[in-house]
């Protein structure tokens, strides 16, 4: 079976978040990986740019109730209308989660799947203090795929 | 853009159900339509086997936490764990509705697609005294995929 | 324990079915129910003010995400911001539904609440072809809460 | 118009950080502000009963579908079926939040109340390097209840 993996982090990123995003995508796509997203822009667009071009499969799960808003990236576009809710269901569809930078929102989801029981891997994102070995780290895209993919299996 | 269109109906459902939810599903692919359900067996199997063998796009929105429930004509299946009421969700994500036959899952579907303005065709489904002409009433999947797709546009 | 029971209907709503839900809401708080209604006005609000002068407890779950647009009536206003979604959830926190009237929101709320294996009382509302007897029918706001106060005990 | 606040912890939680619990819940009560919770034991349940006791308005958003596992100091248990992806909701429903200790799910509702530009008030809880100022810090329940009525006005 297939295997799901999101990819999270700010809807604005920096140059440097962009490019392990793209990265990401694109070795999840390789892997034959779905790749989950919140459908919007920054780490969530570079992330399915990346995938794309590698001819994999892209899923935004959108706040709005309007595709309109989603990313030129995606393979499907989920209008949810549940506004940041659906960030618990961008953590449900998913068997792993890649974190690259991101602020509230990304901490919710690392923290949700952390929750349920499913690994996250760590791309410069969110430290937590007590809970150090809660995220894996990674150094690299190369290594947060592997790690992931892992964890997903 | 392209449109999506949720092929509603019974988890269980009659040859003939079966047979006229996979001629819409495999109309939708030929008219490149990205075809929504709920993921699971009956008229939603039958619907997504039929856009597949036409290169379709299919995604099911599954009630339960776990894709291993999804029907094996799916190109992405999505794991909620909302329970039943992923069936709002199957409605938002799409831009208009065709239900075949069905039951009160179904009728709660057609029920939320009018109430959010949605247009709902029906082929051999549910009958709404005092709102007869609510639901576009289909003679043949071809009529129905004809309406759908007009009413989407 | 105590039993929570939905009254369902019209945001908008004619006199008699107004003056019909208030009896409903005050013969359930005489009960020792709990209303849990959709917050709003019309049936919702004649509900709650019915339960409301006979000392019950009323619930509104809304489907903004600001209380203002709560009713006046309601011990408890829960903003979900999840949009008519949020019909679903008046049914899941409920062990049976009276429906007074209704358009399509409450046709949602029966058809979850019976896929749900809710019992539905129903005052002059929604009728279901070949499942006529899905909906116990009441011929007053008397009767239509002893049927639902038996179905939820 | 009522403030509803949100008490937020470990379903399992320290005797310290169930009297902290208890002391906020007693607090909340006697400034007239409905409690609002996840329903469920530790933190939850300890500051329902301080709620409870000095006659306070408690309400438990419960991720399961049956209010059996409700703790027994709530005013209104809403059986939702969403399983963790209720915490958004005890979030929603809220103008602040008071964290009390906690680990991932306590986690999550902090970072989607932050999120949603809600103020989150912390009690011996979660550090947030990088964000600091995110989290209103409290040396006492008292200070706590204060901080946070002080945000939701």
């Amino acid at each position: 079976m297939q295997h799901y993996i999101a990819v999270v982090g700010g809807g604005a990123c920096t140059a440097e978040e962009a490019l392990a995003a793209e990265q990401v995508g694109a070795l999840l796509a390789r892997a034959n990986v779905v790749l989950v997203c919140g459908g919007l822009s920054g780490v969530m667009e570079a992330a399915c740019r990346g995938a794309r071009r590698e001819g994999g499969l892209t899923v935004g799960i959108l706040p709005g109730g309007d595709r309109a808003a989603a990313n030129p990236h995606l393979s499907v576009a989920i209008a949810t209308g549940l506004g940041e809710l659906r960030n618990g269901l961008v953590v449900r569809a998913s068997d792993a989660l890649i974190a690259v930078g991101g602020e509230f929102g990304t901490l919710s989801e690392i923290a949700f799947a952390l929750k349920l029981g499913k690994r996250v891997v760590g791309l410069a994102t969110w430290e937590l203090p007590r809970f150090n070995d809660a995220i894996l780290r990674a150094a690299s895209a190369e290594e947060a795929v592997r790690l992931a993919v892992g964890a997903a299996a």
